[in-house]
């Protein structure tokens, strides 16, 4: 069966999706328990992220780097992935002196803590090399002793591949990541014929991030040319050419990808979509009957590939999950009343983890076909409506769905898939239009 | 105001949406009226489309090619993309053995013609060199002058591209599109540190399509190598080796672009939801409430950036509507009846469109006040979810949308905006779970 997303039989190997997707809390970043015994770091990292593209190649007005899926622009999601890591101690973002009210105004709203945003130059090694400067303006006991530098556009680069970079930095000067060359590259001749293909296996493309000691690279910018500055794409040639480093090669895992394209900020979305999506947390309250289509909806929720963790309440050991799951679905049987989603979106709330991702809440009710018989509703639509405008605002969708008690089989059981199918939908798609719908299962 | 998919400002110049996307059904291939006048061809032209490839780095169960979005698997699009072009006569699709049976159920099923299905070899060289032998079994005559070989994995190429290829081919006995790099590709020494990098300017990434005489192609697979065919990666390479053929170079579109990870497939099916949600008719009928209505939403849905045209019915000249959009909405209004829509989906199901791409059929219904106090509802929604039902085996997406008439302007302006965004979201999402709901606005 399909349902509303791309029909993929996925299996564990996933190069795509980031092993440790950033879904934590900044608050948290810290506490990560994915975090390696070995990746302790012992001395100051900071980043330098050049955000001054003009995003021409995207096809879009604004910068690619500011356009936003799921409400949140893609450079907060870049920040994100090194905020988390505790041993990075601050990021500085470099961005068009007309962009720097937005990129402050962002950094305020989804709430990063370590981020400084300064004004860039007109290419993109003048961008850096004022990052560069800002991280050494304090005590020299407070400059970084290594810099990572990376694009404000490949979001999903990770700890450990942050932590690896990091360490040969330390030792060799310069790291870099690379990747193995997606295309035969081939040397044209002047006329735009077929001179000859290089051998794939000699080359690799050069990626980010990239890590440097702070003094080779303030170094490399003190010493090197305005040409370079001017035309330059390469750190770790300037680090070759001016301090003699011979960077360290780290081969990257895809997720490092750089968006570039228009169709790049739908494939973004779809992985965060999909790591928001692996599962739900259906709570029931006491009813033991709230407890029985609790697990119908996990077994048939379970066939289309997620998992659901059900549990009567949010209290003691279980207020885990409103740390940890970025859905939930409130059963309720006969009995209308939305009390209990009403304390759910206030527990939510007050979590206050809607600033990274819209949180999804599904009322799935239902009903005794006597109810059926006499309106066809149980709850008020316009308090659904109501509840959901309001939870919008906070960025958490709220749905509703309804079912009806039969005794046929057959009945039931097609009841119970498209409960599950607009489950899996609502869930995956996250869509702000269809907030406060009573959907009909 | 955010609509329920990725908020960018999108501008004319998107590089990633092909001009000409594949609207036409297959049996109107030779009437799109975008073909420009000098793009006549008169000599035979054919394709080899090797489609044998793993999928290894999709991470998924199932080869890319064969990857499923909004009903179709991803070959079926590329195939489209050659099917409708009217100077092509057939296309080999080379495929693994074990999946002859699956490419040729997928050729029936979605009605491809000129499609012809063969055996691949243990590499992609010896899959290419059996597509080419396939060509060639006929009386000399039949044989094309030019071979296109082109990848499976690379949906969007089209026409005005393949015909440079095409004529380039026939001139200098082969050519290749090219596109610029997008790393600098770097040397490594045998140690992993940087030996140098590439000057980017002197090189290119060579892509695919790639176009050859039949002659150079047949010949510089008859005199290569065993080595050739196990380890060889460009066919340019061997037209150059073999056959003296310098190839002309052409740099193509973005849009040649390969799907290559499983991130690569949600952005394919972004493109292709983008090309579907452009447009949509509305139908009126006679009344004149009705008329209103639809001016409404027209400048409604507008303003989210997507066309509405608004017709009474699809008699005379308007049936053409039911030839180029994929999407309609029936506006009624104090009717509850769904005769119209019925009609409607005859129609479309009639016009036999939905093979290539999921029609959205969107009811849109105005009740007065009066009979929202009595029952709340206008139609029985069991009658909507079955009508739905039964469409969507057919393909076509069938959804209903319920208004209330109000004289408090603000309210009245409120419920037309989430008439839109609704509107906006069902035609973007495509998502056959929530077919059958009655929406309330």
């Amino acid at each position: 069966m399909e349902v509303n997303h791309i029909n993929m039989q996925s299996d564990n190997r996933d190069p795509d999706r980031p092993a440790h997707p950033g879904i934590f809390p900044t608050h948290e970043a810290g506490k990560s328990d994915h975090q390696p015994a070995e990746c302790s770091v012992d001395f100051p990292v900071s980043v330098v992220l050049p955000a001054g593209g003009t995003g021409e190649r995207t096809g879009l007005q604004t910068p690619k780097q500011f356009c936003s899926f799921l409400g949140r622009p893609l450079i907060s999601y870049t920040i994100q992935a090194f905020e988390r890591v505790s041993w990075i101690q601050s990021i500085v973002v470099v961005v068009a002196k007309e962009n720097m009210d937005l990129m402050t105004d962002i950094a305020q709203r989804i709430q990063h803590r370590k981020v400084r945003v300064v004004p860039g130059g007109s290419t993109r090694h003048r961008s850096i090399c004022n990052g560069v400067l800002a991280l050494g303006e304090g005590e020299e006991e407070e400059r970084p002793k290594v810099v990572i530098i990376h694009d404000a556009v490949r979001p999903f680069v990770e700890e450990d591949f942050l932590y690896k970079i990091t360490m040969a930095a330390k030792e060799q000067g310069a790291a870099g990541a690379i990747r193995p060359l997606v295309s035969t590259v081939i040397a044209t001749t002047s006329e735009g014929y077929l001179d000859h293909s290089l051998e794939r296996a000699k080359y690799r493309a050069s990626e980010m991030p990239q890590g440097f000691t702070y003094d080779v690279i303030y170094q490399a910018y003190q010493r090197c040319s305005e040409s370079d500055f001017e035309f330059g794409t390469e750190c770790l040639h300037l680090a070759l050419q001016y301090c003699g480093t011979n960077a360290k090669l780290i081969q990257g895992p895809p997720t490092l990808w750089k968006v570039t394209y228009k169709r790049d900020l739908a494939a973004a979305e779809s992985i965060i979509k999909d790591t928001l999506s692996r599962s739900a947390c259906v709570i029931t309250g006491e009813s033991a009957q709230a407890v029985t289509l609790a697990g119908a909806l996990q077994k048939a929720v379970g066939a289309l590939d997620m998992e659901l963790d059900v549990i009567p309440d949010l209290m003691g050991e279980n207020g885990r999950y409103l740390l940890t799951d970025w859905n939930f679905i409130q059963v309720s049987v006969n009995s209308p009343c939305l009390s209990n989603v009403e304390a759910l979106l206030t527990d939510l709330e007050a979590a206050n983890r809607a600033l990274l991702h819209p949180l999804v809440v599904i009322w799935v009710h239902l009903s005794g076909s006597d109810e059926l018989s006499v309106s066809g509703r149980v709850a008020e639509p316009a308090a659904i409506m109501d509840l959901a405008s309001a939870a919008k605002l906070r960025n958490i969708l709220f749905y509703g769905i309804q079912l009806h008690q039969s005794k046929d089989t057959e009945r039931w059981e097609k009841s119970m898939l498209r409960v599950a199918e607009i489950t899996s939908a609502l869930i995956w798609e996250r869509s702000p239009a269809l907030v406060g719908q009573l959907l009909q299962a």
